[in-house]
């Protein structure tokens, strides 16, 4: 295992809009995308770009609402009903070699490898077996079409 | 305001060296710094490296643990005490008019303005004024020490 690229901070939000005006008009973001629902996961989405070092993209923010009731963010944002940091996402080249060596740690892995909001595979790791981070590994896009620009 | 590089996230935990030996060992992260004392902020710090785009830099973890009994993560940590996210860090290019950018849309800031781990001016945000999330706003840094190689 190799630590990859830190793609996005996950942030539980309960109104994408409200978080999309608060990124635009308080923090002065201007590269965001248009939302989108990704429905197997119970969340609608939307990306916000943050600058990297020398012109590169750097590390995304990943706005997560609760789509229907069922959502696996109801009980966080229960919890924290302004919102808030909710995972940390971390690139991987190959994401079945990543799967194979969380597992051989013993590491509880939340549910099937699937396909995640930048339509590569992913899986999420239980907090609990990561120092109380939720984490997400996901697998690199090979372009770059999930950038603003 | 302009929205900077996402300098770092900030990880709360109850041992740095447990966290190393995370980030090391199961996350496979090779570029980590020494800890130091932040006794003004009441913190232990130490900061893990991830890769950006094309070789550059990427946004960095800073792994904070107590220092002291008084230490500002004491109730943080009562509440998640394997530790996990506490806060986002961006950096703007110069200190002053950013707080003041914040000051004329009433958002709450949490203290004077101060040296911080980077050895540069900081200020933290409210979580309540900044949709759950607690924010740091630091100094862009003057030249790339603070980073391993």
């Amino acid at each position: 295992m190799k630590l990859g690229r830190l793609n996005h901070i996950g942030v539980a939000t309960p109104s994408i809009e409200e978080s999309l005006r608060y990124y635009r008009d308080v923090m002065g973001a201007t590269l965001t995308h248009e939302p989108f629902d990704l429905e197997e996961q119970g969340v609608k989405v939307c990306f916000v770009d943050t600058p990297g070092q020398e012109g590169t993209h750097g590390t995304q923010i990943e706005l997560i609402e609760p789509l229907g009731e069922s959502s696996t963010l109801t009980g966080f944002l229960a919890k924290n009903p302004a919102g808030g940091q909710h995972h940390l996402c971390y690139e991987v080249e190959d994401i079945e070699e990543a799967r194979n060596w969380f597992e051989g740690l013993g590491k509880r892995i939340l549910g099937p490898t699937r396909i995640g909001a930048h339509g590569t595979p992913i899986f999420f790791l239980h907090p609990k077996d990561m120092m109380g981070q939720l984490t997400e590994i996901m697998e690199t896009p090979k372009d770059d079409s999930h950038w603003s620009n």
